[in-house]
């Protein structure tokens, strides 16, 4: 008899699938913005729950409740919501409200604010919002070059940054600023997903991952079950299962890149459990 | 006419200069430990001023007065002092005292601190005293991997470290702990004098360097100034001095190694303007 397990993290991050279940909660809302990088699931949130897509702010006309997404929303967005009287549903993910919180605590203390991150970003503005001392938003150290700084900064990175980068920054102001106090607000989903396939595929007979072919995160996870676990597949969907995949084996795998909603990955499981009982 | 030009910084550091003026005004003192990494001065301090060197604390009887080093004491050690009514002069380093006063600051906010030194230096020692919370006195951040960190440390650095393991300890720390305090305690001294020495170079006809043809710090400001004026030369003394160096130059720059005390090199400029004088 196969068992089937999942992998202990996979697919959409905490913060994305938190933001959903919120989401399902909140029949008839309209989100300010796009709830999350995925539009067959924005599209299923407003088929099935009527959750409506704004493009921004103005958009609100005769709305009672919003939903903030993931990436979260200016301070002063959040204002304008409650000064309407409009129910606020917070789905900002928990690792974006948390860099909100320190750039807003660091600038009272009067800390200039380094923060690694891309401008333009959604995330980024709204972190960025609730400094009240100076903020530098860059890319690379090498664009404080010509800048002033304060003696004392406070460094906090965008959560999908890499790790790698950010301590270049942190190395960069070390030699320039008296006190640098780092936060490493850089969030893990993706590691997360790599070490738990790693750990899964090293007991399993077979394992599937499950996401887009040209996903580089769902390669990459790949690479690493078939590196442990030789008999690993990566498909889109249920539908290129083979059964003869599973013959003989007892643990079958299973993982899925961070672009795949979980009604997918419940497809190919149903799907594996079907030729399996036909045996 | 022969111009002749010290280098902005040389020599001894800005620290050990303070340490030697303050035992100098300090007639029949004695201070607890070597003053200065420096026998030649120490003997000069007690031949001139009867500043005599004890071994440390217990040695203490008659005296009225006593000098703190630059190292620094612990402060149990000073609390000793000042309870037994002996008038305390002060040669701390404030560079040492500095790290100090950090570390007491963070302690009291309940960081947990990181110390990036040799455990068994007299300035470790001494900062280390300052601390109530858990310190881990480090050389390399591998002394780390089986330790449980708190989740916010604060991180400072013995005085005379290089900035390139720090960075080091502070990456590993950026990978383990939410928040890492960093406090760049380095002091730049040597790294002054380089720089000094290559503005001056840059600018001479001719270049003396003094000290120990043995001395590391003292042959690297040679090659710094070789590189930029050809008519470098390395002396111990004022007695190597040729005349013929001066021939047809207009200025004439001076540097010195750090452990090169000022009356060497006052006796050099002494040498080469009395040569200059006879021409």
């Amino acid at each position: 008899m196969l068992k089937i397990e999942l992998a202990k993290s996979y697919g959409f991050c905490f913060g994305v699938k938190r933001a959903i279940k919120i989401a399902e909660n909140s029949k008839n809302a309209s989100t300010i913005g796009e709830l999350i990088h995925n539009s067959l699931e924005i599209d299923r949130l407003k088929k099935n729950f009527n959750v409506k897509t704004l493009k921004d702010i103005n958009e609100l006309k005769d709305e009672k409740k919003a939903i903030i997404r993931t990436h979260g929303i200016t301070k002063d967005g959040l204002a304008n919501l409650k000064s309407r009287g409009i129910k606020i549903i917070d789905a900002t993910c928990p690792f974006v409200t948390k860099p909100q919180q320190i750039v807003e605590k660091m600038s009272n203390e009067g800390y200039e604010i380094i923060f690694f991150g891309d401008i333009n970003h959604p995330e980024v503005k709204g972190v960025m919002s609730y400094a009240s001392t100076k903020v530098h938003v860059i890319l690379d150290e090498s664009e404080l070059d010509n800048i002033r700084l304060a003696s004392k900064v406070a460094v906090v990175s965008q959560t999908t940054k890499k790790i790698e980068k950010f301590m270049q920054i942190v190395n960069y102001l070390m030699q320039r600023v008296k006190e640098v106090r780092v936060f490493n607000t850089i969030c893990n989903a993706t590691l997360e997903n790599q070490e738990a396939v790693r750990e899964l595929s090293s007991r399993a007979d077979v394992m599937i991952i499950i996401g887009g072919k040209n996903s580089s995160n769902t390669k990459q996870l790949y690479l690493i079950s078939k590196k442990l676990c030789e008999d690993s597949y990566l498909v889109e969907s249920g539908d290129e299962i083979e059964q003869i995949w599973f013959k003989d084996k007892k643990l079958c795998g299973i993982s899925a890149g961070a672009s795949t909603p979980d009604w997918i990955i419940e497809k190919v499981v149903d799907k594996i459990n079907n030729l399996n009982s036909n045996i």
